[in-house]
């Protein structure tokens, strides 16, 4: 009989369940909202409800491998316990693995949800085939995960992988986690708001002003980027500090990790084109390493890694590129972690 | 019948090497001059001769495993040649582990000098029963090593571990592999030097421009160290600077790491005293992971790491510390590759 396994991305607003078997094909996706109004304890048992009742469906014919979820937060693997997960307040110090193991009576793995989107892109996105991945993500703030060997990089407690907390400015903007100019306060949506509003108060900023004057709900880092291709020298200006930052910040990976693939995704990626020739031109200038292994034109096509990689690129190429799956990446990266595990 | 194995350090310099027993009992250590200006052929001569007349001593009671081979530069594993090593001109683009294999008749293996310096440290070092460490060289450059899961982190092509480049500055001193404010350009004795020289140019350094003028073999690193724990205000501003960037630096590998040992050794580690405060200052403020696994005051007593690990450490500590073998280290790692590798 043939595997499935249950990947779960449980958010602080979303809360997304996805049925998928050892070959990566989806069977079944559910998109709800996460009740943390409600309580842990709801949560967890609408959950167990949902993974129940979509393993059920495919249980008569297949075998349930086990159900794999990707948390903010820090997860104690050795516990199975949330440690400073912001969004889910008052899961700390609760035996979640543990307790979601008993209501589904399968095996349960805990993983921090950025980590599980380089597991996914390593498994069927931009990374498939790579066993070393490194990934940033670029969202409310900037998180990141390390594929090694196949296998996620855990650090000793896994805190490993906090890409957007490397300063790339040690007298810049300050973070809210203490140190200043990190990554994070560069290459976020929040920062691109923050950097799209300091150009408005600059004075410099005509169209970016006027599109923050019109709705707050329109003024997004996605209508920033909109007005950096209709070729708005102010919305360019922040996606080129966007682009700075992360030059910085992938030539530290890169010297310091020597990988093949670094995955660039989350909403923020969706600005790629008008932040991607700063990032290049950084990163070539700041890792020897880069330049000496850089395609000769950087970028090479969105998702063509995988393809091209044994027959066209010579070995030893380093591959900087954006991410493929979206949000599913997180969904496949969970459902693979009991797959793999097997 | 035991073994044990022969650690080479070829430096641009100096020639090492050891025959280690495979517990780690040093068996035998010589130490002779690299005539690289004979080319490398005679230098290769010389070497094998060596390696055979020290491994025939033991080779009647214990079996050689194998040599080991410490280079600076970059070593291409797949085909054992040297790429970029500036200190041994005319060795690349020539099959050096293959010759030296064939020259031996035993199992050779080639690695990075820094890499072999954190696989030292690891086994036998401040990071002794450690499987993850990092290491950071501060000699004339910085250089670095990564263990993974008790191995050598090569990275795809043996470039892992550049720690020496990764930005501190990104609008700092310029440094000579096109990068501007790498980590090389303050905390390496070569930057010590030039810092100390601004110091003097600056005009408000009276005891460093006295001993810059004495003669230029006592002006080094370890001068201006001296001069900085004699209570020398600008001797310490130089050292402050090394310990800021170290500190950058550290909190970089913890944030995107996680591991439990970091290890700092070389030339201007001997300096210590003078530039672990401000570092461990930076490391606390621009990491939260250290902030939140730190010992209680940051350093622990040199070589008590490994002693008191499973015993009196908390478990999820980070560990910065200084490297003990010192030269060694190298030779130590190296004859632990093909110890290792059975």
């Amino acid at each position: 009989m043939s595997s499935f396994a249950i990947g779960v991305d449980l958010g602080g607003t979303n809360l997304r369940i996805a049925a998928v078997d050892a070959e990566g094909n989806l069977l079944e996706k559910l998109t709800t909202g996460t009740q943390t109004s409600k309580g842990r304890d709801f949560v967890i048992g609408e959950m167990c409800d949902a993974i129940k009742a979509q393993s059920a469906k495919f249980s008569n014919r297949m075998t349930l491998e086990g159900v794999g979820i990707g948390v903010p937060g820090i997860i104690d693997k050795r516990t199975g316990m949330l440690r400073e997960s912001p969004n889910l307040p008052g899961w700390d110090d609760y035996p979640v693995r543990d307790e979601i193991e008993r209501i589904l009576g399968a095996p349960v793995i805990l993983e921090n949800d950025a980590n599980v989107a380089a597991f996914g892109e390593g498994w069927l996105g931009a990374a498939r085939g790579y066993n070393e991945v490194c990934m940033i993500t670029l969202g409310t703030g900037v998180g990141g995960g390390i594929v090694m060997a196949g296998k996620i990089w855990q650090g000793m407690n896994g805190m490993a992988g906090e890409v957007g907390h490397i300063t790339v400015d040690p007298n810049g903007y300050p973070c809210k986690c203490g140190n200043i100019g990190c990554a994070e306060v560069y290459a976020s949506a929040t920062a691109v708001m923050r950097m799209a509003r300091e150009e408005i108060d600059g004075g410099s900023a005509p169209e970016l002003a006027e599109l923050a004057a019109l709705s707050n709900i329109e003024f997004s880092a996605r209508a920033v980027f909109n007005l950096a291709l209709q070729g708005d020298k102010a919305a360019q200006r922040v996606y080129d500090k966007v682009g700075w930052a992360l030059g910085i910040l992938v030539a530290d990976l890169v010297n310091m990790l020597n990988l093949r693939m670094y995955v660039i995704g989350g909403g923020v990626s969706n600005g790629w084109q008008a932040f991607a020739p700063k990032m290049f031109e950084e990163l070539r200038k700041r890792s020897m390493v880069y330049a000496a292994t850089a395609p000769p034109d950087d970028c090479i096509p969105m998702g063509a890694a995988a393809k091209v990689e044994s027959k066209q690129l010579p070995p030893y190429r380093t591959i900087v590129t954006r991410a493929l799956l979206g949000s599913d990446a997180g969904l496949y990266g969970a459902a693979r972690m009991p797959l793999n595990h097997k």
